[in-house]
């Protein structure tokens, strides 16, 4: 079985970009294009969403599938510190797929892209032999040297993270099993189904230059902060006891029979952005972001130095969690993956 | 049964870029951007393939491919007299895919990009629940002023092809048929395995400032003029007798009980240069484009006044061709389609 990593890291060997036009190839949120004299950078970022793997329509309302689509670009660009402003759409559909669906779909992706300032310019609509598939390419601007990248995390930076984990992954389980529990908590069907991202805290991070890296958390904590790690070259230490998590998602992991820590370090698509920070910057932070997120903002963890992503629980024992999401997951609980990965590693892992 | 023109009606109506950077949204091979001061403007397509529609890994070899899964999207930027400079692949692939197919894919994928001078910085991968589906985005660049769009054909224009009709349409129904036929046409199976888009003649086209508009045939000329006339404003006269079909087209048909005009008329994917200039420009063109092609430049027909789009016959007989393809394959012959159909128009019609 080949892993999105697998993959990710074939491709990445053979692309072997030189062209100086290119600030960042693969291996960031977004690639970053630049132009000799001109002082706006250009960001680039593509996501497919396969239907049965990423999105079910049994419980998926077209039109909030179609801001969804549009959002989990969005949010790269928010991961880069930049604007978004246009956007391609590749639509792959069943000849059979009914006309209103289709409607109902692009009445959401439009209105996401009003209420992105974006302009819808071009795209492509081929024949599906099964499911829906949907490919978005955004593409975003950033002055230079205002963009934040993956790779700029100090050893001693804090690492903070800009709302509640594990809410979208617990939203996605209440759908998938269906019931009372949808109704119960709306909230957590909300993070799910219609993801909000950080566009105004990403902006005002990326300009304040207060911050080191930044990523959007689309895998999960601990993947996300592995993907840091790695372009950084540093390690991490992440304290359980400082993870946010809702109520609601304490309720609802309750009510479903899953562990909340494990919702909130592997569970994907909550789209809260991920960044680091040196210690000195942390009330400046407080105070630019508050305005922004409602002062939504958790000190999770720290940098430190190695290549490891260690769990600290409130016993002191710690656990590695670098890109295979938390230990309790091992054994294959069917678990809600994020929509971007080729197969989950830890699952991989699990069963070798 | 919703079609592709459908799809793109919906929402391109939808879509209402005014944003004055965009100075071509949908409706053109590519959308078009500029900024204020700069002398170079970026063009950007975005092509899907979908395993099983429009491609079969039981005959393509997986190199070949990537190969084509580039070429389609560098062949639009010739389109718009322009030069690719950087792309981004989406993979969504079955977990249990061959890692060596990748590796083979991206082998391809890599070959291409050297060739057209490109560098690959970015894209997504995905898991797929069946088959293969393959998201290309390309980036290119023009100078302001020498970019040439659909719009600009005007009435009492020459019509022009920049090669042989049909090959790539006949290559794959020769591949569909298997057996002996493969060894007996190379050219054709390599036009439809490997298209050459037209790269070089598309610069040239586009700098020389002689043509009013361009497109690339990938729908087949019928739909790919019934494009340009559409967005001009105007009809077209395309003659029979004028239509280039090579001769190992012309003795494929005749093994494959094929017509071969119909294939020249409605085959696609042949990605020739099909553009529009005054009869006054035609010696400077075919001199130009001499170095660029070797000398194939075919004249096909004239732009008339109207919107239809009439083939005339050696007989003076005029039937319409606009988008449904020519009127032998009504019927519903199971024709090879070009790779980005939601449905084929024409048997839609037929089987009305």
């Amino acid at each position: 079985m080949i892993s999105e990593l697998d993959l990710i890291r074939r491709i990445r060997e053979q692309a072997d970009a030189v062209d100086e036009s290119v600030a960042q190839g693969i291996g960031d949120d977004c690639a970053v294009l630049v132009s000799p004299g001109v002082q706006i950078q250009t960001l680039i970022t593509t996501d497919t969403l396969v239907e049965g793997v990423h999105f079910d329509l049994s419980w998926h309302p077209a039109d909030l599938l179609g801001q969804k689509a549009l959002a989990v670009n969005a949010s790269d660009i928010a991961a880069m510190g930049g604007i978004p402003r246009f956007a391609l759409l590749s639509l792959a559909v069943p000849p059979m797929v009914d006309p209103k669906l289709v409607d109902t779909f692009m009445t959401g992706f439009m209105a996401a892209l009003d209420r992105y300032g974006m302009s819808l310019i071009g795209g492509d609509t081929v024949k599906s032999d099964q499911g829906i598939v949907l490919s978005v390419t955004v593409l975003g601007e950033a002055s230079v040297g205002k963009v934040v990248y993956r790779s700029g995390a100090q050893i001693g930076d804090q690492i903070w993270a800009s709302g509640y984990l594990g809410q979208a992954a617990a939203g996605l389980e209440i759908c998938r099993r269906g019931g009372d529990l949808t109704g119960a908590y709306p909230d957590l069907v909300e993070a799910h189904l219609n993801p909000a991202p950080e566009m105004a805290l990403g902006r005002i991070l990326g300009v304040s230059g207060l911050i080191t890296s930044m990523i959007d958390m689309s895998d999960g904590l601990a993947s996300d902060l592995a993907h840091i790690c790695e372009e950084s070259g540093v390690g991490a230490e992440v304290f359980a006891k400082d993870l946010p998590v809702s109520g609601s998602t304490k309720q609802a992991a309750l009510a479903l029979a899953l562990d909340p820590l494990s919702l909130a370090i592997s569970g994907g698509e909550d789209y809260r952005l991920l960044f680091t920070a040196p210690v000195e910057a942390r009330s400046r932070i407080e105070a630019l972001a508050g305005h922004a997120v409602g002062g939504k903002l958790f000190l999770v963890g720290t940098v430190v130095s190695g290549s490891d992503i260690v769990l600290i629980d409130e016993r002191g024992h710690k656990s590695s969690i670098a890109f295979q999401g938390y230990d309790h997951f091992r054994g294959g609980l069917g678990y809600p993956q994020h929509c971007c990965q080729v197969s989950e590693t830890a699952k991989a892992s699990g069963a070798a």
